[in-house]
């Protein structure tokens, strides 16, 4: 038994390739917007702000992104575990919980090595944005 | 193709010229209120604060010019996204979102170069008075 | 004489030039960084960080590119003004100055329009890295 | 004996008379810089910023004037202060002390109502407009 243990994380080369995909797909639907993906940490590996996306966007997309490395479900999955449970809102009180889509696992082997988040277009192409990002890991 | 994009952002003699109409608004309806007025990048480019406003409106009415160029859309607007869909009100946190009355944008040739915030009197009369404002622009 | 006037600020895709060209100089140099490009207004605009680079970096090259908007002076240009005046210090307390090398501007048309930042190297490496990706612009 | 007293502290009208002399001076010095005014409570009250001066000077100037409004002394005489006595210095830590020129008192019969911060200059420039600013009132 080791003492340590390893963190899968996403690479850079991946990473990139996942803001390509997403950074492509906010293109073809005509939108501007902020692409971020964190590592397993939490920590920012990749962001890419296209030309006039909302500044705003800037710190949402980069809180997407973390609440998926730091719980390892779409952020979308959260809107639901808080209509069913109100109280769990607490959990991200001075934190960067964001439970709205736009967040999406990156997954290498069944393990959640990063989390992309999107934000600058609607809920629901922040949502398809990160997903066609995401679909570029595996 | 230029590496460079302009964003378009109000100049100080339109910022001051802003303050001055939301003052006389202000003076007209006997109220005494802060005035900001922030450039397209969220930034502060002029603030007024009237003699006799609270001291709580010196940092609100810069938070509702910051929204205003963050998102582009009114202050007021955000009340009705929240209604709607008041997950969204995490988009706010850890930022400055000020999703009440009193931020109007300031438009120049149908495009959102700043904000004005207003604090200090009821919702409703920030935000006529932000309106007057903005009304000087353009 | 128009009520809002033009902020230049570096475009996504040159963003991401001079992201490559700093990450290819400094996988030549065997090292691993974060590199981290800023608008004309101080906001994140593109960001990459190296597999094994520091967490520190994360933040630092961030500031690094904060300094350069914030300024318009490469932050190794700093360390000269503050021996021949320390006082200066104060002009960073409470905000984000980081006056050590590895911050260049982007300049297109003689004008600032972004800042490249650049940690996890030496400071002499981190400056190279950061000007060969600022040669990538203009 | 009254339980209160009067803190006397610069009227909205003479604060942009205030700004108004500072952005004249430093017009004809050719240089953009960013003017604040705080009352003598410290907080703001009007603050201008030219077009085209440095992001860092839009927190500056506002830390200048506080410090001219904290301690009721001109900003370049905490330079021979901390020369004296360096451990001064400490006053500061975890606040907006700003000991470089530009900051001057704003005086009224002979007591300080406010303070001017200038910052995007020389600090021989900043200083000369803050002082054509101060010369406004009283």
């Amino acid at each position: 038994v080791s003492d340590s243990t390893p963190l899968e994380t996403v690479t850079l080369a991946a990473s990139r390739r996942t803001a390509d995909a997403a950074l492509e797909e906010a293109a073809s639907l005509g939108v501007s917007v902020v692409v971020a993906i964190t590592d397993a940490a939490g920590e920012l590996k990749t962001l890419a702000r296209m030309d006039g996306s909302p500044l705003l966007s800037v710190g949402v997309a980069q809180d997407k992104a973390w609440t998926v490395s730091a719980f390892g479900i779409p952020t979308h999955a959260w809107e639901q575990l808080l209509r069913d449970e109100p109280s769990l809102a607490a959990l991200g009180s001075g934190r960067r919980l964001m439970p709205v889509p736009g967040g999406v696992p990156l997954v290498v082997a069944d393990r959640v090595v990063g989390g992309i988040g999107v934000s600058g277009a609607s809920s629901e192409q922040d949502r398809w944005i990160a997903e066609a990002g995401a679909s570029a890991v595996g």
